[in-house]
């Protein structure tokens, strides 16, 4: 029987500053990835966030970022490899304390924004985010884009890696994904990001904007929470799963 | 054999902001209060200053604040109980992360500046932190002043508690610490901290302003390290310890 | 022939995180209270909003608050009036400089949130502000609760004084507003609110909670933006007042 | 005779971390560069340094940053031109607000470390701080590296620009500094100090380290306060300016 792992961003408001609709999608996935205090995510928050995720029975990793709040962690800040590995390290931690007063146990670190970004094409952030996470613990699992170089990485330091794909955004020939800036970045169709999951769960493989066939092995499907619709796209999605037989939960350990 | 632990905050800078003579006093005391992002204490210092103690053989413990970098955490925040307990316990984690990742674990938490006065007196407050410390490891002492409710609450959530007494602090007849709008507030003469030191862990008591003998049992001892000539203090108090035939050492486990 | 001021908060955004509906409620307005840099509102944000409100014909005047961009300036902070003072000035002296770029002058000043409700009832804080808006420039406008120490603290230190009601707020029996902490706090019928907008204007007085009638004489009403079906209660109050024959428009110098 | 402009940066602390030695250096110098907020300065700190320039008859300029306390605007933060143009906007309206409260009107603005080397390598970034400058004021000076492209921008926008050269640091033979990684990027020497100067201020020539003679016309020289010995090289080379018969004074308007 065929499992797979849905992920989503959550937890990334601040103070008054409300974002996403958590409520709305925490529903339907299996595994959450929680801002921790770089680009969002106040202790309150935090723990408002992780409450709701244990009571939905929903795994609860990091999502750590650049420290950047006033760029939600979308810029690319000059940081050394070693200012990052203690950013991240710090931030991990933080929701780490959260986590453990309210008898759960983080699962994973899936970086933000642009450091998600960065670490996917460049060894020398990746190993730093890679390094951070097995110094906190080596049963805590990296998530990083498929085929990137932060999958790279965290083999490299021996750590669990969950290979990322993405159900609402499309891709290039060469198994990125496409860029935002084109208006054919998002999918924004429940169909079509069903069947898109469907796709890459089934056969390991994704089809490109150009109409190539890219091989994809995913571990993890990520929906994203802060887009028009998501709640319906990620019932969809999830129905389908259940419809076609395949078991939705978070990776066992 | 009389053995006293003797205590310092440090790791008080920020980015290119330098506070404090860390190197100066750290060699003369067993215990280093690690601030942790609230008033001072990026994850670079937070780092730098955990390898230090280390490789000195000093016992590192976090010295979380209000979140209030603007006010060096010595204002008192209009925060609720959860709000105080959920924002200790990220700065306990983030230190406690890097500390993890330099093979140090942490062994107590003192609270810092205005929140260690508050929950000295506010019992609300007090439980908040202490539920913090429990909640992260019922292994973690906390730190409080000798007497104070901090020390109630850290007793009522079953933590390990180490009271504590200042070697260069002058006292009130309640036991309270004389405020530091008077000028007698500290005390500058080394040989005078040397003299309170030893009268505190030899006698339990401590002489106040006003001449009244006070009770006062501490299993700490504190040194300021931001006021000049700390080094010089923390050297005398030091050997003359040693040669009054006390050991100096963090409590043991 | 009647005439009235109407006024909202707005440019309350702060990078990603994106607060209330300037586009739905700006339209109905004379006057805006832009957020700069306190409790939200970045110089991109700041100017975004100049532009617009230039754009509209909107009066522009500057929103300072407590920095506090975590609490959104509804915390009341400990900063002693010389803080406030400095505070406020550098936040008037932000917008006021944005708003000179964009060929826009400032036209007033309205505190927000809880530094608004503590310079109603108390004089040192309402001098502080006061003093901050004349220092500035004797020509801009101190906006403050119709009946409280804000409007005496302008008179005292001679700037131009508004006079403030509210459209969507019920009042108490002394003329202070009701506590959002009761249900009927706020008024959500957007008949309701033109009607006590109109008693304002037209009789000086507003009806109680307890159904006391309340003389207040103010010279600009307040409308929130920040709650849901805003833009259709400013719709109606200022169609309401076009049918009545009242002209809506900032005050001239 | 001869005339030369003297400025040094001041008011760098912010909230308890202290920065540099402002007391000892502002009494021999006739401009000081204020910061406001972007890498430090709060509004206390502002306005305690604009009194003392004001006491000390000397000139005061805004010091705008990136907005970066943790890096102390060291760091180039990938912010677009637009950015650069509205925080450095907000940033010389917040002093400028401060110094109007003290009957200080600003005089120039120089922009702090990674803004200031940016813009005098790439015209974009010098353009929009130029426009910044003259969108709040066509009297306020521009200050840039002598012959550098934030010169080029000065005179494109219309504003008075002054070209500045360096008491205490080495040139290269094209005229840019040494970079600081280099052991002799720094003069030290007070009387070498003053020997450079009056060589820029003479024969509007300095000695690149490589023994070029650089060209080099500046209206007004640096001095570094955040270097130890700072005040007593201030103090030779105002010693040295009056016995070489050059006066030191703002430039006039």
């Amino acid at each position: 029987m065929l499992t797979i792992d849905i992920n989503c961003d959550c937890g990334e408001s601040y103070g008054a500053f409300q974002v996403g609709d958590d409520d709305g999608i925490l529903p339907f996935v299996s595994s959450a990835n929680v801002a921790c205090g770089g680009h969002a995510g106040d202790p309150m928050v935090m723990r408002r966030t992780v409450r709701r995720c244990r009571d939905l029975g929903v795994a609860v990793g990091a999502h750590p970022s650049y420290p950047d709040l006033y760029g939600f962690g979308r810029r690319v800040l000059p940081l050394t490899p070693d200012e990052i590995e203690a950013w991240v390290l710090t931030q991990i931690g933080s929701l780490a304390a959260i986590a453990r007063s309210e008898k759960v146990e983080l699962r994973h670190v899936k970086p933000h924004g642009a450091l998600y970004n960065v670490a996917a094409r460049d060894l020398t952030v990746a190993m730093a985010i890679a390094r951070a996470v097995a110094a906190f613990s080596r049963e805590l699992a990296l998530v990083g884009l498929a085929g990137s170089l932060l999958i790279t990485a965290g083999h490299e330091v021996g750590v669990p890696v969950l290979a990322e794909a993405f159900a609402d955004r499309t891709y290039e020939a060469d198994g990125t994904l496409r860029n935002r800036h084109h208006p054919d970045a998002l999918i924004i169709d429940p169909a079509a990001c069903l069947a898109q999951t469907l796709h890459i769960i089934r056969d390991g493989a994704v089809r490109a904007v150009d109409g190539t066939l890219v091989p994809l092995q995913a571990a993890t499907i990520c929906i994203h929470g802060d887009t028009p619709g998501a709640a319906l796209r990620a019932a969809t999605i999830r129905q389908g799963l259940a419809a076609a037989g395949i078991t939705v939960q978070a990776p066992q350990r």
